[in-house]
């Protein structure tokens, strides 16, 4: 395998979710790859600190926390305590010495139509966080979902309503997540990109390709580099043409992945990544 | 039930899949609707000409046929079996006595991650069709479908890019269909039916709601009107400021309104739409 070419890939955790934390940080120095993306739940399980200890003895940095968000609720004590988890989310993320918290915005409240006014609410929220953030040394990275999960996780769905949002901000405090599964579909998409790497907000690069039939819920239906319709090179292309030169996560929700040996998995997808994204 | 008030419910025979054609004709004439979506196969089934002559006995108006489309092949011999397929579609719209084809554009070929190239050859297949579309007196509505569909079945996501697609030709010839459950995520489509309006492209306004989870295959989860997350009268509202007066065909895939009583759901459609979209 040639390391130098996987010197800017990350592995997020998900994507290899039958590994514990130690093992993921063992199979990845084994296999030559120094980055690692993490979510909050298993490292909260393993412990923070401990998590913290472990990827450094292992000589891995951590690219980026999944996840804050959830700030479009319309009751004002749900609020304050989305607001409470995400400083306790940013806490975490300074921890962990990464400089990215990732944010999914959340949905529509019960029985709300209004996409745009719960769109404000998620700016109001990054109001009030992007000052903790700021003293913690952590940027707060708005990823937009599919258009497919506007109702019940994200109301942001494409780059450019997440840069409308980020550039109310300081570009060091927000930006963007480009993660391919969600925006492959938009003519728009590397306009958009451009748009974030000029102004240094492209804050998190990440990869996962788009398969069908989508499975029920469509949550876990994403594919292996390779297996479906994403063109990743070109994607690559627009991000570094706009400036980025950070690392490229990898980051696949996928049942059939995760019933396999963990080694293999990962083997496969720096494999995929070499053919399809390099 | 107030008549005056369901003057422009159409409704699409797929919304009520277990009515046979002769039930439709009777169910709507029962409950003083006069129009009427069609879906090919079905017809077919029943004949053409006696479709026509059925709808036309009832006093029933045929707002649509669905549909055409699927342009996208890469196989020249595949490419000319859809052209015919769709010359035979307007000759069974023509027959119906409907203005209006609806075109559903295709996914990618197998293989394919070329989303750009397979939109022009939708605007090629177009240009093929126009003239004939033409001396039938039927409009081509190109539908923008849902981003979750982009890969297997209509490469078309936006309205934007139906429109940019449709004003390669006349307004008379080629418009848009502007569906609800696919455009209601869409920051730009408030936008986009003003500009669709403005140029007389609105040739079929369809509403269905967006309800999760959506069921694996993702094909049949619309939900009734009023069972989700968009507000259909801000369409309307937006169609009616663009100039649009045409009629409002409700058009549902849904497995739990199929298993029902067909009148149960019609009087059900007929409140819900007085209810949330009129």
């Amino acid at each position: 395998m040639n390391e130098q070419s996987l010197s800017r890939l990350s592995i997020n955790q998900e994507t290899i979710k039958q590994w514990s934390l130690p093992e993921l940080a063992e199979g990845c120095v084994a296999a030559g790859i120094d980055k690692v993306g993490l979510w909050r739940a298993p490292v909260q399980a393993y412990g923070v600190e401990r998590t913290a200890g472990l990827l450094a003895d292992a000589g891995l940095s951590v690219t980026s926390l999944c996840r804050g968000g959830f700030f479009t609720a319309l009751d004002p004590a749900e609020r304050a305590r989305a607001l409470d988890d995400n400083r306790a989310a940013l806490d975490e993320a300074a921890a962990l010495s990464t400089d990215t918290l990732v944010l999914v915005s959340g949905g529509l409240p019960p029985g709300s139509r209004d996409l745009y006014g719960a769109r404000e609410r998620v700016a109001e929220a990054l109001s009030e966080l992007v000052p903790y953030a700021a003293e913690r040394g952590v940027r707060l990275a708005i990823e937009p979902l599919h258009p497919m999960f506007a109702s019940d996780r994200c109301v942001v769905s494409t780059l450019a309503q997440a840069l409308d949002l980020a550039e109310r901000f300081p570009a060091d405090r927000v930006g963007v997540v480009v993660d391919t599964y969600h925006l492959w579909w938009d003519d728009q998409a590397p306009a958009q990109i451009a748009r974030a790497g000029a102004g240094g907000r492209i804050h998190s690069f990440q990869l996962a390709d788009w398969i069908t039939p989508l499975p029920e819920g469509v949550l876990l239906g994403r594919g292996q580099l390779g297996d479906g319709s994403i063109d990743f090179r070109s994607f690559r292309t627009e991000a570094e043409s706009a400036g980025f030169d950070g690392p490229i996560e990898v980051e696949i929700f996928n049942e059939a992945l995760w019933a396999r040996d963990g080694a293999d998995v990962l083997a496969e997808v720096a494999e995929r990544y070499l053919q399809h994204a390099c």
